[in-house]
């Protein structure tokens, strides 16, 4: 099944996608529809028809309670930013004013001037989980989706902790949908093909079952201290290839175009903009 | 003027503290009142009068938006933490999972053997703001609070990101009250005598007007990249003194009271509880 929250009218709404057309479910946010206890139930029922074609992507959830970020999580991109591999996942985190839908453009704010590009692979959870075993918390995965978490590099690096160069407003698609693991190679484990591009040229390409610490594994690890709730989303890592690693440097310029791809999952294309302030 | 959120019935209400009683102001959360354009008008006005004695605090704001925590920000938790003074302060995150009320047991995970204390001044912001001046950055200021960034050492210290070292659930300590500008020395930027202890011992003690970036900078800061809004916290850092700092280190043990004071505002009083899993 793949979900997806849409921009209509004066709001959004969530559907589910079945190829050209869309189902509207009546609720506002594919977050809120998590949060019932039978959203797969309410997930599979009949509604008025879109044309798929017509979307208008809002961030896959809008307002989620948690963005939890994890550094460090691909081999190819721990060893070209000089790390060991980690014996425990690196965690940050976003808040959610970053968002942006599949289309949106990203908003490239003036007083950074090295912003850079990180597919990751989303986790979006399904079920609230607390010390999860690792059936609870598979069962705790309500799907995956792609986010890129636009970097500030250059105020990434102001302060020991990263977080300010992960949360400049209007910078993170995420999107364009929310693909139930049972549709996908590997379930709640999910080995597919990830590929970023910048305008025609590849920059970043992996597979997310290289993941050092892998979807379950990270639902089990972070519930440890904390619960994870219904919306909630985990950025799961970044791979090899972002513009800071490579010689000479690379980073957004006015005008690009971002294409963050996931196989069976989809596609987020994002124009970076310079913010007029 | 004194606002707080406490525990009433079936939920939460506002109230506003006048010295042995409490006015209830009829809305679930200060956060809520905050996001009302004329919340000021409102936190003013009449209603039921309860005990003060008999408050039952919950976390100041129930489910804040952001809590925004800074580091490294007193010259004597710099230097007892081997960090030089920053040129830009250090950002990292909180969810509201983490919150306590005033008077709340602070809950000690097993998978933690490194539990320490970090007294801090919270700002509350009243008002939307991004870059703003100076003049705007005080005027977002709803008022000022007492947190105390509970911190799992081993944890904060398993990835080169300290986030998951903060964000144990229940146990970050919010309130018991929020103060305006107006009834503080320094207002926006307050001079407040800060006193940490653990039982009958002082661990921490200092003065806000040392803090390298204060208040009024910070909200400066960060509305660079990010919209502030009503009912967001931001954590502006702690000073030296901590558990882990100490020669021989010193953690907390199941029934330690923590008593955080900060003159002008109030005290929490929580103890340390080892959580039965």
């Amino acid at each position: 099944m793949k979900l997806a929250t849409v921009r209509s009218g004066l709001g959004t709404t969530t559907v589910r996608i079945e190829g050209d057309h869309a189902v509207d479910l009546g609720i506002t946010d594919l977050g809120l529809l998590l949060a019932e206890p039978d959203w797969q139930e309410r997930a599979a029922a009949e509604g008025d028809e879109l044309a798929t074609a017509d979307l208008d992507y809002a961030p896959l959830i809008t307002n989620p309670g948690k963005i939890v970020c994890i550094g460090l999580n691909y081999r190819s991109h721990i060893l070209e930013t000089g790390h060991e591999i980690p014996e425990y996942p690196t965690v940050f985190a976003k808040w959610p004013e970053t968002l942006l839908g599949a289309r949106d453009d990203i908003q490239m704010a003036p007083e950074s001037e090295k912003i850079d590009w990180e597919i990751e692979l989303a986790v979006i959870i399904g079920k609230s989980v607390r010390r999860a075993d690792e059936a609870e918390a598979a069962a705790a995965i309500a799907g995956f989706s792609v986010l890129n978490d636009i970097s500030m590099r250059d105020w990434q690096r102001r302060s020991p902790m990263w977080d300010q160069g992960k949360n400049f407003e209007n910078t993170t698609p995420l999107g364009p949908v929310m693909v139930t693991p049972d549709e996908l190679p590997g379930g709640a484990n999910p080995a597919l093909d990830i590929t970023c591009k910048v305008n025609d040229m590849v920059v970043q390409h992996d597979n997310t079952g290289d993941l050092v610490f892998g979807p379950v594994a990270l639902v089990q690890y972070l519930s440890t201290f904390i619960t994870l709730k219904p919306g909630d989303v985990i950025a799961t890592g970044t791979t090899g290839g972002v513009g800071a690693a490579r010689k000479p440097q690379l980073f957004l310029a006015d005008g690009d175009i971002v294409t963050t791809h996931i196989d069976g999952i989809g596609t987020l294309i994002n124009r970076a903009v310079a913010e007029q302030v």
